[in-house]
């Protein structure tokens, strides 16, 4: 759909605001009306709604994810509840106004007939009553983070009349009856759950029996009329008139947007407030109709692998909240087929339509009512990374889907999911073994509520939250802990959909956990744990262990690999890596890395002898500290040109402030030793390192301003590069060598430089080899380069390009001169600024596209006049991140470089825009 | 002179290098040949040629300002004696060859005996010799900086033969010949001149006499053969040959270039190493022939006032060497009316037609010989600005120069004397008076010599050299010291000479001035002075008072306050200050500032009551502080209003990071009166305070950052503001104000506080006036702009500038951000930039206008497109820099701010700017 089109129909859709638009029923789609959904005139343009409804994402933005799936799988013929739908819109009218507007009220009595006419039944009827649930669904999914209501349009009377006139159906009405009132007061009335489940479990004791279902038709009658009591005493009104009921359901679900947990989830996921949910009224199925009836969960395939094996649970005879909240322990799914064979045949047959359909794993919801399927609700699964790459990587190659469907399918954050660690081999005895929720190994301190693991995480603390089960209250909790373990619960449950919607490691359902509140401790197998303690938790295995054992980075799986590989054949842009030893060299490289884009230097001095020959050489110009240093950065570089063979390697000089590099006041011993090898008083060293000592260190004595005041410190550096490029030459591999200049602001500077470093260079190669022949062709391999890092910098890049062969952004820098930002103390205001829309990200994270990035593209326009083979690349934070790479495709960058864990993410960051901008050239 | 005709003369002059050019003996010209001017074929192009010698510029280029001098002189009909020129590009090649190319020695060969032919004698001549002085040079002049030979063709046999044959001038060729080999040998030889001195001293006193000219003509060959012995003993040649002599001679002229002192002075008045000094060869005429000759230096006006009066001191029978050393004390020049009428006549005469042609005060040497007048030497007069002004306003008031020439002839050096300080009316006793040569009143504590004096000055002290007379070796000393005081010397003195050029304080001949060289010590009138005592010179009367009196600014004189009337006329440009207090705001408008471009808010809370208050405010938001502090700022406003009334002024809100205004650890008492103020614990104000540290200030919290984190902060500012506004309203004058927002990054930032700012003061106005037609009115009167200081903010100026009234400019933090240059910490190594050329000036001080200069270009362009209506200026730093200067008035600023003592400064460079543009355009 071309742009202009889109925004046609997106401007039609909100002109006006109170009609009903009908589905058409020509494709048997279940859902019935939309209230709300702002669509005057588009039924009349058959061809614009033709297009809407093709257009999935903007039924999801009026319809909610579960609107949308309805329509979705009715059209595809898929057996689902008739429904009706307040759309997204209305959720911020009623917000607004705090009450339903009376038109919308109409709409839902219109609607409501409707609905019962379609399957035969009246909503309050005592003889044929139809039932609903009241369900809420937002653009994305929020999985239990907001609510749902069962049961509506039964009273005292309607119940009574359909128990008497059907016996044997009386224990069902009544089961019914007391789900609603349990369920209509805590979600609607806002009463305490605890009150409703304590008359239960005491009913349950009186009859001496332990699960739900073996309570007689008297005993629910009696827990009705327990309930009706309790809410007469707690002065709460629960409306027999089922219009109120749904009413007021309808509301409390709009309300139930901007609960806490709802609002910390948003923030979590940067899910937009004025977004709010739609509201979904479905005709009520029975999966506690009968001993042929059950409900249940079902993933497509394993959510923590991507194995293609159903991966669910199930109930029989029980409602959908039965599974979700783990009040008794579900079935795995398979055991279905023997139990309701006909019924799972179907649900299979329907579960890979699903699954085809949507090129995801899905996540449904199901209830067989009397040896009937219904699909309530489909979404996409709320599964790990490593799954999500293997699906896609089958259905890539049973060509059920492209590669370009696959790259642009994928999402940033899975991207950092597949790299969490996993547990180095260890011969430890797990403590206990759980349900292997979801994947990763973390290691942390046992905190066993919410809040005490939010305040331990604020104090710095590795946190490991262990509840018996989590509920949506638990959601801060989680979000704050590395890693979560329940005693209860499925692969299905709260606990698990969260974690692995999180990416977090998560183990559920750990039988060998006991609580002991009054001790504040919990036993994990036979080992008592007070608060605080640490345990390592590996989600791949559902291993516990004590301790803190080490960990080491995930291999990627095979699909995971062909993937990214399929992202680095789309774009012609390379991936390096910032690294500035060996092991981030190797690591980078096996995460993806075609070269390092920036070797930082200042590094390598940081090693306790290293530090004191350096500080000789800054304190007293000592040449035999130079030449230490210069065999030290010799060994360094081998070091990192043998672990990146054939590929690229840029190292920056020489960039910090000298004083960086100096003992503060407090390293006395250091200072004395330094004193006693310079044969110096005391005194006159801390006055000499206090006069190193600058304002300003950002703008100060540093980059290449070190390498002109202190000539000697750039040549060794050259020279133990020119050294370390000879032996490796003798190898026979080969690299490409880039050395690079930091902090140039003016062409001068730049002469000066590259004049004596590459006569330094091609001097040390000499004195290896006579033969000049071989410095040739050794210097082939050598490109001289400057960090674009100043906004003047950016100004004269013309100039600065026709003395250099590549050119690297630093990104860092530039944004904090260009804003006057110094990244060490701006988190007192950037925070404030970013609350109050007066940026729109914080720039060190993502470039300030409008700032920064104007000056970027004056310096590439001028760059590329000043020399038209200039290799163009960035090397700060910015390389890794997204938005900003999307940024300096577009710019046709010849590479970015980024952190070695950042390196994937920029290989799909690159695909990603290159397809993008393919998909809009082809338009 | 059209420029391209200017460049083909240039480049036809560089083309040749050896040839001679014979000037049009047609105009008298004295100076016959030029060696080395490189001007192959001009002769034959008589109209360049013509065009040529009317560029007194590019003649000063090659001949130097002494060659050029007698070429404008012989043409002017003066009487001059006849010379040759070796051209500056000699210099060069003699200085990088270490020798006289063949080819010039025979050049001199032949033009000496030209020289000789012109007045009918013969170099080396037995019996008619012609004797030659060989003098330097340069384009501009460095007085006493370089080396002169005088007497040059003399040796023991010539001067035996001339004795024998003219018995009477027996003693005249000795006097001669022993002044050759002493000069001879101190200039070429590198012999120290006490050895000779000594000779000469023992033989005044054996002879007992105390002149030379006393001595008898026995007495001065003996002391020929003294020097000749001395010279052999030394192991030094004093070559016989006449022609070995002049070589010998011009080399060790071209090599005085490069000694220390001429270095140095270069250094101190940015003259090119390049330039070189030519050599001009001279017939030497004789001072000391007779009772009827006389030698002297005289100014065409008095250097110091610029009164219409002959100012000069002459020595009867001597040469130019005993004046300038001042080994007898000279004779005022009106005497010599008496002793040689004839010749004084010619010289008047002389003199005023030198003055009239140069339309300069002109510093002139002469000779008379036997009752002829001769003129050596006529040169710009090292004098004070106040001279200068006034006689460039008594020429144009004369008609003799137009107002665009005096503006067009002013050196911004002498805009910087104009205001030096003066003496306030004491009446202490003076301790003894000396000759004002050099005025302005300075205060400091004496030394004794250059390297003492230098030392004391590096220790921050104000220094006063005092000297029994100066020499140029003493060049350093004087650069360094605040004023400068001599024993002996008048008025042309070495000293004075030099201290006038400088801009430097001086008293000469101060009689009652004893050196005590054992003690270390000096008396001056009666009172003894050890070094490091105070004294105070009054430049202006020649008193010397003891102690550190008060000075004031100097009242300018009539003159001056009409030449900068007339700059004012010349520019559209205004010229604001930048002034905080109204102290400074008064000094502003008494040195023409138009209003106040820059009035920091942050000075105004230093006071110590107003500090308390504010660091109450910061660190507890304390309301009852800010109340406070916004009367306290009502008041300030009030009186910089008053004091700039019909004017404008522009008010900058608080800018610096707070954490500047926090006591530091070791203000103890302001802790603790601060902690008990709050109620904190010191250990809490004091890691409050260690919190509020940054890393970079420079890019941290600050600026309108503030404004936004701590919104009260420009409020309570913006409210005093629109008070003391009301205040002065009802005085009935009228200001316009100007209010600027600092460190604008991005126009969401400065929509926000425009927004709640405007709002404020229209409170605030409200609050005082019920009626809203008077709130209209002063609404008029107010202007909102920005500063544009950071990179970002250039880039963006098109979305700022429709927010706002104007723009100002904060070139300081513009540079620093563009360059990523600490202000505070770029002395380190911005030095090292400038020695090794890699950038032309401190950007701090001259604009650097190839990077922050097209930043600012940029913004200009975008400000005006996005606000046609900008008012555009600048407020840092260059506001008063005329380089920079030039480059705002090319970007059509509407005013430029400067600290008020360079508003005269500023005034005359956007004159001087003007003018350049208009000249360009007519061509």
């Amino acid at each position: 759909m071309k742009n202009s089109r889109k925004v046609r129909i997106q401007k039609s859709i909100e002109k006006k605001s109170d009609r009903v638009l009908r589905l058409s029923s020509r494709q048997g789609a279940q859902l019935l009306t939309t209230i709300g959904y702002q669509a005057e005139g588009l039924t009349s343009d058959k061809k614009i709604w033709k297009e809407l409804r093709g257009n999935e994402q903007l039924l999801r933005e009026h319809l909610g994810g579960k609107g949308t799936g309805l329509v979705m799988m009715s059209r595809m013929g898929i057996p689902v509840p008739p429904a009706f739908n307040l759309a997204t819109s209305l959720c911020n009218t009623f917000l607004n106004q705090q009450r339903l507007p009376q038109w919308v009220k109409d709409r839902i009595d219109i609607s409501i007939k409707g609905l019962g006419q379609n399957i035969g039944k009246t909503f309050g009827s005592m003889t044929n009553p139809l039932l609903v649930s009241v369900r809420s669904g937002a653009r994305v999914s929020m999985p239990g983070m907001m609510d749902t209501i069962l049961n509506l349009g039964l009273n005292r009377d309607i119940t009574e009349a359909l128990s008497k006139k059907n016996p044997d159906q009386a224990r069902f009405w009544w089961d019914c009856y007391r789900r609603l009132i349990h369920m209509f007061a805590t979600v609607v009335l806002g009463v305490e759950h605890d009150i409703f489940e304590e008359h239960l479990d005491q009913l349950k004791k009186q009859q001496n029996v332990t699960n739900d279902i073996d309570l007689s038709t008297e005993s629910l009658k009696k827990l009705c009329g327990l309930y009706e009591t309790t809410l007469i005493e707690l002065d709460r009104n629960f409306p027999s008139d089922p219009m109120q009921q749904l009413y007021l359901a309808i509301e409390a679900v709009f309300r139930s947007w901007n609960t806490d947990r709802a609002v910390h989830y948003r923030r979590l996921h940067s899910i937009s407030d004025d977004w709010g949910t739609a509201v979904t009224v479905q005709a009520m199925v029975f999966g506690n109709w009968n001993e042929k009836s059950a409900t249940g969960v079902v993933f497509t395939r394993n959510p923590s692998t991507g194995d293609k094996e159903l991966y669910g649970e199930y109930l029989l005879n029980a409602q959908g909240e039965d599974v979700v909240a783990g009040i008794r322990t579900p079935r795995p799914i398979v055991e279905l087929k023997n139990e309701i064979p006909k019924s799972y045949s179907r649900l299979t047959k329907v579960l890979q339509n699903l699954e085809s359909h949507f090129c995801e794993v899905q996540d449904v919801e199901f209830t067989i009512e009397d040896d009937q399927l219904f699909i309530l609700q489909t979404r996409t699964a709320k599964r790990t990374a490593a799954a999500a790459f293997e699906h896609w990587y089958q259905l890539t190659h049973e060509k059920k889907m492209t590669k370009r469907d696959a790259l642009t399918r994928i999402q940033f954050d899975q991207v950092k999911q597949l790299l969490h660690p996993s547990l180095k081999v260890t011969t430890q005895k797990p403590l206990a073994i759980g349900l292997p929720a979801s994947p990763g190994a973390v290691s942390g301190r046992i905190f066993l509520d919410p809040d005490s693991a939010v305040a331990a995480s604020q104090s710095g603390q590795a946190v490991i939250l262990v509840r018996k089960e989590t509920s949506p209250e638990d959601i801060m909790g989680m979000a704050v802990s590395q890693g979560i373990l329940t005693a209860t619960g499925g692969m299905t449950s709260h606990a698990a959909v969260v974690a692995r919607g999180m990416g977090k490691c998560c183990i559920v359902g750990c039988g060998e956990i006991e609580f002991d509140p009054k001790a504040g401790t919990v036993k994990i197998g036979s080992q008592e744990f007070a608060e605080g303690a640490w345990v390592t938790l590996d989600g791949s295995t559902g291993r516990i262990f004590e301790g803190n054992l080490p960990t080491e980075p995930v291999r990627w799986s095979p699909s995971a690999k062909a993937i990214f590989g399929w992202a680095d054949e789309t774009s012609s842009i390379q991936v390096l890596a910032n690294a500035d030893t060996e092991d981030q060299a190797l690591l980078a490289r096996d995460l993806g890395a075609q070269g390092i884009g920036l070797c930082r230097t200042e590094h390598m001095f940081f090693d306790k002898e290293r530090i004191h020959q350096f500080r000789l050489m800054i304190l007293a110009d000592d040449e035999s500290s130079v030449q230490k240093l210069s065999i030290y950065q010799e060994d360094d570089f081998f070091k990192i040109f043998t672990a990146m063979k054939d590929l690229s390697v840029c190292v920056r000089l020489l960039d910090p402030p000298l004083h960086e590099f100096l003992p503060r006041e407090e390293q006395r011993d250091e200072l004395s030793l330094l004193a006693e090898n310079l044969n110096w008083p005391e005194e006159r060293l801390k006055n000499r390192i206090a006069q190193l000592q600058e304002t300003n260190p950002m703008l100060g004595h540093r980059g290449c301003r070190l390498g002109i005041t202190m000539p000697r410190l750039y040549e060794m550096q050259t020279r133990a590069l020119a050294r370390a490029m000879v032996r490796f030459w003798n190898t026979n591999h080969r690299i490409v060598l880039k050395v690079m200049i930091p902090l140039v602001m003016n062409p001068q500077e730049l002469k000066v430089l590259l004049a004596s470093l590459k006569k330094a260079f091609s001097d040390e190669v000499e004195q290896q080899f006579s033969d000049l022949g071989v410095l040739k062709k050794i210097l082939k391999y050598v490109k001289w380069g400057t960090m674009i890092e100043l906004p003047r910098a950016c100004v004269v890049a013309d100039q600065l390009a026709g003395m250099v062969d590549f050119f690297s952004f630093g990104t860092n820098d530039l944004t904090q001169t260009t804003l006057g930002l110094s990244r060490d103390d701006s988190a007192r205001f950037i925070p404030a600024y970013i609350e109050k829309g007066l940026i729109k990200a914080d720039p060190f994270e993502s470039l300030d596209q409008d700032g920064v990035g104007q000056l970027i593209k004056l310096a590439v326009e001028r760059g590329r006049i000043g020399n038209k083979q200039l290799d163009i690349g960035i090397c700060g934070e910015h390389g890794g991140d997204p938005e900003s790479i999307k940024f300096f495709r577009g710019l046709q960058f010849d590479s970015v470089s980024c952190s070695p864990f950042r390196v994937p993410m920029a290989r799909l960051a690159l695909a990603k825009a290159e397809l993008a901008l393919q998909k809009k050239e082809k338009r």
